[in-house]
């Protein structure tokens, strides 16, 4: 499908600058051909031309942390910190889930993803291969993420992991990752080291979520978990920590030294009443941050518009006022999340880039008046204001209607009866 | 207009039992005449008969603190504390507004409380005549809380509009109201006192917004900003103290002996930097809480699902995973803020009641699976799930269609005209 936008207003974020500019914008395939002037350029055949009225065309959201079927357990398991709501209600619940039920539930992830402006996710789950057969047949993008440890996977099975996954479809990437250092003995985590050396490949895990696990990790290690896990060479390639609530002394430079990024995952931390993270300290000291919901049992929901206004306010209230500005927490959430991820090609609107975008309207009252359209979108913008989204060059989602090659309704019902099944199982 | 809802599940908030029922909902003009079961009822000659599909009926949210018209100002004024934000950007932009502006800025916020689902709005602004006027044609209701302070307003011009105001239209209603303690001198706030007295009237303000008022007042007065007032008598017949997110020793104990409200605006207070209220505390103590968005100008939308879950989610931060959990802050969204207004007909669903009331769309990915309806509301939902607005029986929205009297398109260009013609005279 060849696509023209007009009548666009466009944040590109491909330059340092952001200005948003009008114009068009071409897609050919699964990439962007044109942005901007078209003068001068001859335009292909188009299958669809769409007048964007003025609305706005941006990268569409990266989430960079995620368990995607964990849908199953929204508004299952709440109101519990996070130890607690781990060990009662989500192993045993996760222990029924078969691959089948893991590909229909990530699908129901899907719809919400599409329908919010979310256009590539970093999944960290099991059944990675049926994952992949979701991204396939769903047309989304995802980075999957290894989650080796102690109670599944080994260096090897992620290393497999990362070479199937790496070939099977152009949606799917892996990254090798493993669970967290607290559910990971010290041989795993040797032994997944070596081997991201051998790949000269960056690692990515859950890291300083809580502060009993930080506290622990001392306890035991003598050092923070991210100094601990570097002292044992894990991140020589970089790497990224999903949370990073809170961070060490140390442990910035370590950061800095190893190129890694974060991924902050606010609703999450908040309502699992974990902490607020420094993430105006990881601006400052020019650390890449990205963007995650975390998974929809602990969020609850994949809301991109809910985490870019709670990445900026909380740090408003902890830092002041001026922390975290709308521009700032947008470039966050639409490119760095790609750069984390490995999706090097889908982080900006520009000609040869995947064409990965979203169409937000700005016809609506959230948007007006248009004093300033990058503050509208984090600091009043909401799902409602979606309109299009497209990945690889295809419309998954438009104006409430999926092309993602299945029925919502019955994506619906076989995540009710996944949960039914299971709660029967467990007696609760 | 009678209309019936059938296949609907309703969450009623006419009892203390938060169940869901499944059933029907009858209004007749602008009441509720049945909600349940229909059997052996007699129906009415239904005008309109919609299938609700199973998604859900609840009594609309009530934004009960508000300054509707500053939606002039959104994205305008943005990153910077409370004092220094008022005082730079928000009140010499306003000295600007003329009356026909404020009718035109509140149309634009009708459109998002009805879009948002919000079905009356408890509004503090200039030019009260011009928001009754609004709330005539638009058919929103509205309760105007007075505004007096030094810069203007009267204990008589605020007993004139109460009861110009009483008497206006059925959608609109007028509490006493002045703007703050540290911009309302000690004789203005006796008047005031007095004429609420006189009145036997409850009285509603600012209060204990931020850390620097309750300092200053208690540098003046020796008392917090709430007993302080209270020792002028002004809370004679109860009330209600706007954000409230400090309160001092002693406040507890007034807001509980005068039968007083607190409204808790959670967007504002994060993205000023004020602080967080101890919401957890005033349900623990039986105070009664309702939720509002304050003026578009420092949150910067009129968005009740981002509030609810903020509300939530900051106790949950800060006292723990437990707190304020989510029927709680569903309660105080739908049913409290009506009470706090003075609207007793409109805080639950049950015959008798106007018929105000929303639907949340369940057929959409963040409300699946359906372990928890009220959760889903408070944890997952958004604004794109409200897919029925009505007020006083009338629908004036419904899935992207607006009925309030005026084309969306003509009030954003009134908006940007507006922003635009003040920004000119200010040179910025």
């Amino acid at each position: 499908m060849n696509i023209r936008f007009y009548n666009a207003r466009i944040l590109p974020f491909a330059t340092n600058d952001t200005a948003i500019i009008e114009g068009e914008l071409w897609t050919k395939d699964d990439r962007i051909l044109l942005v901007g002037d078209p003068n001068g350029v001859t335009p292909p055949a188009f299958d669809r031309e769409i007048d964007c009225r003025g609305n706005l065309l941006l990268p569409g959201f990266k989430n960079a942390h995620t368990h995607s079927a964990m849908t199953f357990l929204r508004s299952f398991a709440d109101d519990k910190p996070l130890q607690q709501w781990l060990h009662e209600d989500c192993f045993p619940m996760e222990a029924h889930l078969t691959g089948d039920d893991i590909y229909d539930l990530t699908k129901l992830a899907v719809l919400e993803y599409v329908s919010g402006g979310i256009t590539a996710a970093f999944d960290m789950y099991y059944h990675v291969d049926r994952i992949a057969e979701c991204a396939r047949d769903t047309g989304f993008r995802f980075a999957i993420c290894g989650a080796a440890n102690d109670y599944g996977g080994t260096a090897e099975s992620t290393r497999r992991d990362y070479e199937m996954l790496n070939a099977f479809d152009p949606l799917v990437s892996c990254r090798i990752g493993f669970h967290a250092e607290y559910t990971t003995s010290e041989p795993l985590l040797k032994d997944l080291a070596a081997m991201a050396q051998d790949l000269k490949a960056p690692v990515f895990t859950h890291l300083s979520e809580t502060s009993t696990e930080v506290e622990d990790c001392i306890d035991r290690t003598g050092m923070s978990p991210l100094a601990y896990l570097d002292s044992l060479g894990m991140f020589r390639y970089g790497g990224g920590a999903f949370h990073m609530v809170f961070p060490m002394e140390g442990d910035f430079e370590i950061l800095k030294a190893r190129g890694m990024y974060v991924c902050t995952n606010a609703g999450s931390n908040v309502k699992l009443s974990s902490g607020i993270a420094p993430i105006e300290s990881y601006y400052d000291a020019g650390i890449p941050v990205a963007l995650g919901t975390d998974g929809p049992a602990s969020n609850n929901c994949l809301d991109f518009f809910r985490e870019m206004f709670l990445v900026s306010g909380l740090q408003k209230l902890t830092v002041g006022a001026a922390a975290a500005d709308a521009i700032k927490v947008l470039h966050s959430a639409c490119s760095v999340g790609a750069k984390m991820m490995g999706l090097d090609d889908c982080d900006c609107l520009a000609p040869g880039k995947q064409a990965d975008l979203i169409m937000l309207d700005l016809h609506m009252p959230n948007m007006q008046p248009l004093n300033n359209i990058a503050k509208n979108v984090v600091y009043s913008g909401s799902k409602a204001n979606v309109a299009l989204t497209m990945v690889a060059g295809r419309i998954l989602y438009e104006r409430g209607t999926y092309a993602i090659g299945v029925d919502p309704e019955a994506v619906y019902a076989k995540a009710n009866e996944i949960i039914a099944r299971i709660r029967k199982a467990e007696g609760r």
